[in-house]
């Protein structure tokens, strides 16, 4: 069946996620209206995933709706926000209902948990773009950036990485992996470290979410704070599935789509951000140092590691 | 030459638009952060144009980048806000740095009009998909929206009607008009009546900017309303191009992308909202009556007038 696009926006995106009291005109106006309360500060991103660029074209809308509000979601982590509202852009070939439906159902699922409302959005005719803004709050004092980062600092990661890059190897049927159904979860659902944002952001100098892998990520974090980094391969949080899938350092260092968050904060510090692990039922890893200079140095057991690529660029040269 | 996408991004939307002092993080962290005044709030639209769908293939760079921001900022207007900032996901084919040197160029004419900055955004790879989002700041109490309007309001629009859609044909090649120039750019740089659309926010009941053409837009209004409309063709804004073209009044009712305001206001405040037109330089034209009932008539010296078709809908059924 095919439906008006009126219709469909109205069936599916006039009330996903929370209904919150701050939200004072949402889906189906010329734009939505929202109260900010004072003092806090309004923090926004907007992340666009192309079929067949940022995921497979296989890939189960439910998780495709899903990850997209994720990857949003790890950017407010990444700035210690407390997300709230979010706008949607989908530019969909045909307006297959199926689809839609199936979208809605996994964006939900993470809208409900995260207390965020879709307030408005555009639908458009076209090749498969799906972007997403996500809106937060954050006491100005507590916003966390890239370019705050001190010489000295530990460096920490949240979760396990690489985990991501070895789902999409499953996704695309390249490898065989034990636990591939973990992995794929990896891939697919990406936890966005929300409760955790907030919690280092009275410590943490500095953050970045690692969306293009460690070494890229924990780049701009140096160069935006005029830094170098020191990291210890074998302090790296891997799981049983990346040991187990016996692929070296380099998914870990440079594979994306991990979204966990890294962070850099004062030495006298430590002892309480690695308690957080417990207290969020998530692995907080102490991987390295803040050090003069520019550039990252990867150290494994005392010895210099060569890596053998960064980060996935888009439009870099070959 | 192809650049990296960090490079890219920091030559072009590093420091588009205006520079202001309630952006505390602009474009270049994971997410921007921005001070909102009290007791204003927040208003935001997001909306996308797609390559071959929303402007023909040919079209020059320059103006796709006024036109996207364009088209945001007109759904600022229709709400009484003044726009403040704006983020940007852009999924490109390739790096051109041509392309997106004129592009910014256009959209930093519009931007800097405005006194609005970019302050984030996403840059992708894949088949030509703009989205753009504005942010603007409104007092509670002037927010227009589109379910205000009540029984007997005059009906309202802005400049002139249709010429966009007589544009479209010209830039398609379908048709030769005269002031083919005019037809044009009404196509390619719609003006967003930004300061109209802040001093009609004192009267207005109700607002829509008119992007799917005259009825399709007013009929938002009705239905949110609750109430139907009358429209007297005679007294719709017509250009001489418009008229020369001969073409009837089924472009100026139906034809999209014209982005002028519709709104609604009690008949008390005719005479000032009138008087608008000269002290901001644009039509400002009662062209009927909201009504009881749910459908809007059209009336042609007293006649019934049959429209043959309503405004566009990506995803209807043929």
């Amino acid at each position: 069946m095919s439906l008006g696009e009126f219709s469909l926006i109205e069936k599916y995106f006039s009330a996903l996620g929370a209904s919150r009291a701050d939200v004072l005109l949402g889906v189906g106006d010329d734009a939505a209206q929202v109260a900010v309360s004072l003092p806090q500060t309004l923090v926004m991103a907007i992340d666009t995933m192309v079929e067949g660029v940022h995921f497979p074209v296989n890939t189960s809308p439910s998780d495709v709706g899903y990850k997209l509000l994720a990857v949003n979601l790890s950017d407010m982590a990444a700035m210690g926000a407390a997300p709230c509202w979010f706008t949607l852009a989908l530019t969909l070939p045909h307006s297959d209902e199926a689809w839609l439906s199936s979208f809605a159902s996994g964006m939900t699922e993470l809208a409900i948990e995260h207390d965020i409302q879709l307030i408005g959005g555009d639908t458009t005719k076209g090749p498969m773009v799906l972007s997403l803004q996500a809106h937060g709050l954050v006491m100005p004092e507590r916003c966390l950036t890239r370019s705050g980062a001190k010489l000295g600092d530990d460096i920490y990661v949240t979760g396990t990485l690489g985990d991501a890059a070895l789902g999409l190897k499953v996704a695309l049927g390249d490898c065989k992996y034990p636990e591939s159904t973990y992995l794929l979860s990896r891939l697919n659902r990406p936890t966005p470290r929300v409760e955790l944002g907030k919690a280092i952001s009275s410590w943490a100098n500095s953050a970045i979410d690692i969306s293009d892998g460690l070494l890229a990520d924990l780049g701009h974090i140096c160069r935006k704070s005029g830094v170098g980094a020191q990291i210890q391969l074998e302090s790296l949080p891997l799981s049983s599935a990346y040991l187990r899938a016996d692929v070296g350092y380099n998914m870990a260092l440079c594979g994306g789509d991990d979204y966990e968050l890294c962070f850099t904060a004062s030495v006298q510090y430590r002892e309480t951000i690695l308690s957080l692990s417990e207290q969020y039922d998530c692995p907080v890893s102490c991987i390295g140092k803040v050090t003069s200079g520019d550039a990252i140095e990867c150290i494994h057991f005392g010895e210099r590691y060569q890596v053998s690529r960064q980060g996935y660029q888009h439009f870099a040269e070959p």
